[in-house]
């Protein structure tokens, strides 16, 4: 699972400071979250290939999320797109990304797919075999989601010691690894648990932006292992934060504490900051494991 | 008369390849002409004061034409912008702007006034007392208009030693410079063209970007002192611009000649290209005077 921050500032644009967009690298697919202005500079300076973005997440319409969004598709359009494209985004982003390309007299030769959230609820808007993506409803001015995405638990591991002893055939493999068990010629069952060992971890990402301080969200977060979640704020600014629904350092780092996540990454900050370890410094005394986001910065998780 | 070329390439926005927008220092006024994704960042790096900008002017509904504008008008808002904003395009921008605001549930706190234009004949959009601005019908897949930018003509110069030889008091200066006769107590009327000389010539500017070669043109940019047109492609493209309905260097070229404009300056590349020189080559087979484009140029006209 690869993280690439294309953007983590509020607001507007500067030279270097992008606004909210990401891309998540996870079990094959390439998931754009959010898509300010610009991102589609981001995603060429990182090298991203365009035509393996199949699903886009959006967040909430608030431009720094997704000004970016109708130049994305236009582009994908001029480069002969062909491949089906997924959005996902609250209510009215079918109507406004349509009206812009008619406007244009562009429309796309490629399905151009929408999902729009209305709901207040947690739900699972993308599942397939190897990875489910969740809503996780947040607090700002206007409708918001967060997302986690899950990576769905892979085929148990063989135990090739064991398949040995027992003279299993390979043509068993498959079967075992899904969990069956093997009868023996002699009538003898082997149970699964014998000839296999537990899959690697499947790992979790959320991210929540942009919201205001919101416990009810944390027993959706519960022991993720990678959370952003916004920290436009420092504490010196709680009155301002509470105002216009976004988070502090020490706020995010509550939720994470609570949720018992892996690593917080805190991003979405206000372009009034010029140096960060602040945030660090503010979050880290509430929960330990702290990095900043900064645009450009890609993790391994 | 200045002008910023901050981006000159068609299509997609790339590093080094910002899509359309230039700003026209004219007579005390900050027009942008046409805003492409990143447009603000552009402005930016240029000094571009945002609280200058006033007007707005927009040819086609084309992505790379104006997708840099909700972006650009939000950032306004969050400036705490109370100043008029004037933005002139085709029919439907204001609906999509509105659209896009109402969404982010963020409409400006200052005067946000639409002109849409509709008309396929010459209009005066905007006129002060400085300086005009009309439409430049133009020809392409979509409803589009250049933008012919006028001085209007300043008082006239006052002739010192004339009005020394004739005893004229500084009182009839003003009314002298607006080009009034003057009546002297003896009864005498001294003539205002004895008095004054003619005040420096007016400038024009002509942007006419995205076009098929149009000769029809050529009367609305008669002898203008510098023409931008669009040169999408060279001569072997011209298939495919005439297709596109877009020009080639030679077409403009050819317009330019056609009208006796003053300087041609040649813009929107395809990013198909890599060198530019060819363009200056083919288009001054045609036209002498030409010059191309290039992202952060400043012409002082």
């Amino acid at each position: 699972m690869r993280l690439y921050i294309l953007g983590c500032f509020a607001a507007t644009p500067r030279a270097l400071n992008n606004p909210s967009s990401q891309i998540l690298e996870i079990k094959n697919h390439i998931f754009l979250i959010d898509c300010g202005e610009g991102t589609q500079l981001q995603l060429r300076k990182n090298k991203i290939r365009f035509s393996r973005i199949q699903h886009i997440f959006i967040s909430h319409l608030h431009g720094d999320h997704f000004f970016g969004l109708p130049g994305l598709i236009s582009t994908f359009r001029l480069l002969g797109r062909e491949k089906e494209l997924h959005i996902y985004g609250p209510k009215g982003l079918k109507e406004a990304i349509t009206l812009l390309l008619k406007l244009g007299d562009s429309w796309t030769n490629f399905p151009l797919i929408f999902h729009e959230l209305s709901s207040k609820e947690q739900n699972v808007i993308f599942q397939d075999n190897t990875v489910s993506v969740k809503t996780i409803p947040l607090d700002h001015r206007v409708y918001t989601n967060g997302f986690l995405f899950s990576e769905l638990p892979g085929e148990r591991k063989l135990n090739t010691k064991a398949v040995a002893k027992y003279k299993i055939d390979k043509v068993y493999f498959n079967k075992i690894k899904k969990g069956e068990d093997v009868s023996l010629e002699a009538g003898q069952i082997i149970s699964n648990d014998l000839l296999t060992m537990d899959p690697p971890k499947s790992k979790q990402y959320a991210y929540c932006s942009d919201t205001a301080f919101s416990p009810k969200i944390v027993p959706l977060l519960n022991k993720v292992d990678v959370l952003y979640h916004e920290a436009t704020f420092l504490e010196e600014e709680a009155v301002l934060a509470q105002k216009t629904k976004h988070s502090t350092a020490k706020q995010a780092a509550t939720i994470a504490s609570k949720a018992k996540v892996g690593l917080l990454i805190l991003g979405h900050f206000s372009t009034r900051y010029k140096t960060f370890q602040p945030f660090v410094k503010q979050a880290s005394e509430i929960f330990e494991s702290v990095v900043l986001a900064e645009d450009g910065l890609i993790l391994d998780l």
